[in-house]
């Protein structure tokens, strides 16, 4: 298993980036890491997320994955750096979810105005306004914590009048801000993302994260030579494989929805 | 501060419990510790439950409290015995806050016909319907899992629109089962009672879990010998510690709501 791709998520919501990479790259094999004993990351101290981060990585390259992508917003926010410095030698690639996102929004947004919603945590941390105004100084960003919405996308209410009710008590406001562009910083969301669309209307875009990540990763391996030629054409073999650190039933269930699909052998893993 | 109260809890739920510790006991000196590093237990595996909860029960007794009260509905319904076993002795008494809460229901049911409302695992667990069914064997029990109020608690969406229609959603079936008494059980949902007693009507009667436990520890206390005499009057000192394993501002910032004042000094603890 050692040529596949690596996604590590605090939880569940990284389904949806998965689902996004085997669109893009239908014939890779992937090893998803769900931290579900110690999901929300999104409440903890930077110190105990680095923490975590780092042993996810050691994880990862046990498995001695080709490229790892770090689906949770929080680890991305704060654990980066700390995960490749644990990583030996120069021996896999990490993407984030946060700079493809970003770019994203930089090549849609006309007004220049950018508005980005996530959990409390990933808001608090100002991850996505440095991130883009690291890459254009000018640009005006207007954030918004949305904590609502995980438990509505794990509850399967996406589509109920509660929905709607709450996204438009948090995203009514951007309208009259001038935003034309919002990027969903949390994995949860393309599990609502009719709902979001529905409210904040046509004046504006909502980012893909979990695609512009899965064709990101698509381009670093095309870079390092490290793609897969696709399968004989017949070969069933998904070759996806899932570790969770705790409840995997859970896991199946809820996760099954996130990733469009079933699965099957869900392995419970000590970190 | 062996003379102590302790209350545990996997995070800030249970600081409703120790208000109404507060208000039925004073004088009562208390120690608080909440998981907030390992919150929710909610999701996690029994086995999980039981070795954090053992954990707790440990820090505990080396601050020599003379009675711990096991806030987290989760930890009551999974690990009441396994910390029994792993505090020496007859060290000091446990007590969770199920029982109480049934024992309550049971004194107030006309109709025999009892809900329960709580978390997704409160309820898959049926520990109130094993509890309930235990003292009464012909008592009917109908449960309901209403995960969206415990984020709706801590976000202080309480009284919206939102919060309304979530509940109608969760309860209006308790009404034409003939249920007479309702078990919120879970130490988030004091937080929300106004809504959730607005939504049941008067018809159904809404067991206050965390009043009956701090009745029970009061009972309990003075069986022993071992409550507090009432203090002079003057005396400012309210003696009530509080810690948790991570990240305390927003323990700070959310918990003052729960419990109705201002929290000073909270330490950050490893267990």
């Amino acid at each position: 298993m050692h040529d596949a791709i690596g996604i590590f998520d605090s939880g569940i919501g990284g389904l949806t980036v998965l689902r996004a990479l085997k669109e893009t790259l239908p014939d890779e094999k992937t090893i998803y890491l769900g931290d579900t004993a110690r999901v929300p990351y999104g409440t903890r101290s930077p110190e105990t997320v680095v923490r975590y981060s780092v042993q996810a990585a050691a994880f990862m390259a046990e498995k001695q994955v080709k490229l790892l992508v770090v689906a949770c917003n929080t680890a991305s926010a704060v654990a980066l750096d700390a995960m490749r410095s644990a990583c030996p030698g120069d021996s896999f690639p990490l993407i984030g979810v946060i700079e493809p996102g970003v770019r994203e929004a930089l090549r849609l947004t006309r007004t220049r105005r950018v508005g980005v919603i996530g959990t409390e945590a990933t808001i608090r941390s100002q991850a996505y306004t440095r991130a883009l105004k690291a890459l254009d100084p000018d640009i005006q960003v207007f954030t918004k914590a949305c904590p609502l919405f995980v438990p509505l996308a794990e509850e399967g209410w996406e589509e109920t009048e509660v929905a709607a009710l709450v996204a438009r008590e948090y995203l009514s406001g951007f309208g009259d801000l001038g935003v034309d562009t919002l990027i969903p910083g949390c994995t949860h969301y393309p599990v609502i993302r009719k709902v979001i669309e529905g409210t904040v209307g046509e004046g504006i875009s909502l980012v893909d994260s979990a695609k512009a990540t899965a064709i990101n990763v698509r381009e670093v391996l095309k870079e390092r030579g490290l793609i897969k030629p696709a399968k004989a054409s017949g070969s069933e073999e998904r070759g996806d494989r899932f570790y969770v650190t705790d409840a995997h039933e859970r896991f199946v269930k809820v996760g099954s929805r996130f990733l469009g699909r079933d699965m099957a052998g869900v392995i419970t893993v000590e970190l």
